[in-house]
């Protein structure tokens, strides 16, 4: 009888399978989220492993993701792209069957990523589950490893039998001959990226009942941990939504807002940039470059109007626009950017935002939509998503058109008495006009601490929308130029 | 000056961006979606039509998908399972550049489907498009053709520019030679899939910009009707839901209720079964063959116990279990069966659901949750739905598992008083239980109508869970073991 179907009656397994329902529900209704990830050697049993533990579990409360590295759609975006994707809602646990960690290694030990390359994934990782974790969610890791003997005696195992001998290919041979070195290279890495909120734990498979149980302990004792975390949070009084001013450098005021262009120069410069933008998509098309443009400004500053104009003769397969509302039920039961990683393009397109991720230190910190502490280490999360992105190679170009209190009153009341652009206008905007400077204050401070080598803001003075709407090709030609010129695009 | 930057100051395609705009948003409040099927001979501007469509239009108001014929990924599931995904949410509006026709006529002109096999496509892709006009969906269909020296010029055109050049490939060229038997083939593709709701419109693009004023004149008209449409059905007096009575076969009285297996019998013939699953399971893998089994049942008849039975020892990573609970927001905004085919398996995977897309003949029936139209249109509906699947290969293993009233009071009893199970038993199942003969004629009714010969119903009596577990883990292996054996996997 092979190890997939022993009896399943060990009263032991079974006790802490119930526990684990127990805890889980409970977990869920403070809607706290799990990640297990469940990394290890090939052939030393995740599958296995993984199946006696969700076996027993309700099919309702859990979701499996596989990371493949030959998965060719996942390879056209940044590495963290997928994982993002799959990280749980509130309440929810995610198994990572395999992960981000696994693909760094397989690049490393087919020689495509270099050693010394490899700190700066473990550190984009691990800032990654520190995000996570920030957020509440519960994180726990397993490393399965067993002896190479053992490797050797599965893998000839599995050729032995006629439907498991196609599972065994010669990468799983190549890994054997590695075995040293790739065992040398995870025990860096699970020390690189052992972190207080996301602990290592390596687990032997040669008994694979006790490498259950003890993955079950684990997550019980996760799940505990942070129940009584949450719970202890919960009798801590209501933080209070005070304003916390800045007092950095005054960046918006040294936008010169009288620039103008004419309307007959404006005509003619417009084709001869659009021509350069028609050209430059098919080169960023032709060379996989990634692009992102964040179109952030005003309410009535000419987002709009810019947009339209880069795209207007590009062709629409290449590029897309996504618009940011406010967040769905959906989107607001994830970390908050969830829903920007879900739309970050592959290689070879281009994603404009209208408005952008932004919005937390903006909108939200202004409105107090989110918790001091949320949009205070926003700031970090941001610079570390965006790092991560120019890393893969997407040029990232972030916008802010900025016009002064008067222009937008002027444009609000054009809008108005156009029976064509008043659903333009709300009273919401009306409402944001009265904190215009509690949202100066905040632009400012965001400027300050987003403005990166990688990720610079153009401040785009937009008084005069054609010349705004100019500067805006004019900058997205630059640095996409600059990016067709270097070719770079990370190959992991 | 190219064709992609001519200036937009044309004053009536203007005017029409802003008809457009108007109807649209009307159409958006009356959430109303809309589907624009782009199709066309490769070179003739789908991509600088669509462009000068979407760009005067506001971007939070539509999505684009563009089909690729070597997209892998997609190519891993049915033919429509990409187009589903796409499908818009009420009040939206998709375009398809380029869609399902597509896919089939690249696959004749490449000669991997024969002229006679057809046919069936186009009939599936028509009820597809029955099926969203039905929920109120508004369709338009354009086709865009030119000469074929056109298409020569055009073609040289593109690869006498260097950043062009490489859009002109091959199989450009092989076009281009079969341009009059693809053009033909066309022909009868819109004759065969044109319908009242579904209109094809050939629209010529030698001169882009009146294509594009015809392309804006379809769409106004496209929503002007159906905003009338939708406006004469809400002065309708509003629709009685009343019980439409079943008068056909009682197949449930047919079911032994009797069955029984002894627990040590159980437990040799379920060590025996679920090595023959495993086995199986690697079969399923290699021959790339999708597998999909609906779990449905009474309340307390012990669907869990079967699933789980039937994945221990599989490999997590060939399964994922779907249980299906009430919609979310987003699912109702769709056509009923949209969740559902997200869901669908690629190729070598299994899915189970854990109930299925039968509720909307089932509980949304009997619980008043939809119209009468919609539950009785249902059963064709998931027929067609269910034929594509078997078409394309996959195997459709449907269970009702059956017991009687008093077996499931006895359950309902136990659960109760067991405190691990409590959570298990809700008033929603106490309420249910009071409707059992509403639920019994449907399931007869669900029997009778969506039995089909590649999609067949297994009623197992279940009143002995041992004897349930074994019977369901028979069939599937049966139903596998001949899919293995027949190993017929459509490539389309």
């Amino acid at each position: 009888m092979s190890e997939q179907i022993r009896d399943w009656s060990d009263v032991s397994l079974k006790e802490l399978a119930l526990r684990l329902d127990t805890v889980q529900r409970e977990a869920k209704e403070l809607k706290i989220p799990a990640v297990v990830v469940i990394e290890g050697l090939d052939g030393c049993g995740k599958g296995r492993l993984l199946n006696r533990m969700i076996v027993q579990m309700d099919a309702r409360s859990y979701n499996i993701y596989s990371t493949h590295a030959g998965d060719r759609a996942a390879r056209e975006y940044p590495l963290l792209w997928r994982i993002w994707n799959h990280t749980p809602a509130k309440g929810r646990m995610q198994f990572f069957d395999r992960s981000a960690y696994y693909l760094v290694l397989d690049a490393w030990a087919e020689g495509n990523l270099k050693e010394k390359e490899l700190t700066r994934y473990w550190w984009d990782i691990a800032r990654f589950e520190r995000q996570l974790a920030d957020d509440g969610v519960m994180i726990i890791k397993a490393f399965l490893v067993m002896s190479r003997k053992e490797q050797a005696r599965r893998f000839k195992e599995m050729e032995s039998n006629s439907s498991t001998a196609w599972r065994v290919t010669n990468k799983d041979w190549k890994r054997y001959k590695q075995y040293d070195e790739y065992l040398e290279q995870v025990k860096r890495m699970t020390a690189e990226t052992d972190q207080t909120f996301a602990r290592w734990h390596l687990l032997e498979t040669e008994d694979l009942k006790s490498a259950t149980a003890r993955l079950y302990r684990l997550v019980i004792a996760g799940f505990e941990k942070a129940i009584e975390d949450r719970k202890a949070e919960a009798e801590e009084p209501p933080e209070t939504k005070r304003w916390v001013s800045y007092h950095g450098p005054d960046h918006l005021a040294e936008v010169d807002l009288d620039k103008v262009m004419e309307r007959s120069e404006y005509k003619k410069v417009l084709k001869e940039r659009q021509a350069e933008m028609y050209r430059l998509a098919h080169e960023i098309h032709r060379h996989r470059i990634p692009v992102v443009m964040a179109y952030c400004g005003w309410d009535a500053a000419g987002k709009g109007g810019c947009i339209k104009r880069l795209l207007q003769g590009i062709d629409p397969r290449s590029f897309s626009v996504v618009p940011i509302a406010a967040p769905t039920k959906e989107e607001l039961s994830h970390h908050y950017l969830w829903r920007f990683w879900k739309k970050m393009p592959p290689r070879g397109r281009i994603t404009l935002f209208d408005r952008s991720w932004y919005g937390r230190v903006l909108v939200e910190r202004v409105e107090g939509l989110c918790s001091n502490d949320e949009w205070r280490r926003a700031y970090q999360e941001i610079n570390e998503m965006e790092a991560h992105l120019a890393d893969f190679g997407v040029v990232l170009i972030k916008f802010w058109l900025h016009i002064d209190k008067a222009t937008q009153l002027e444009r609000f009341e054009a809008r108005q008495e156009d029976p064509n652009k008043q659903w333009k206008i709300t009273s919401e905007d009306w409402r944001n006009r009265e904190k215009f400077d509690l949202y100066y204050e905040s632009v400012n401070e965001m400027v300050e601490k987003t403005n990166m080598p990688d990720a610079p803001w153009s401040l785009v003075p937009s008084t005069c929308k054609e010349y705004a709407r100019i500067r805006t090709l004019d900058i997205a030609i630059e640095r996409i130029k600059a990016a067709v010129k270097s070719k770079f695009v990370a190959e992991l």
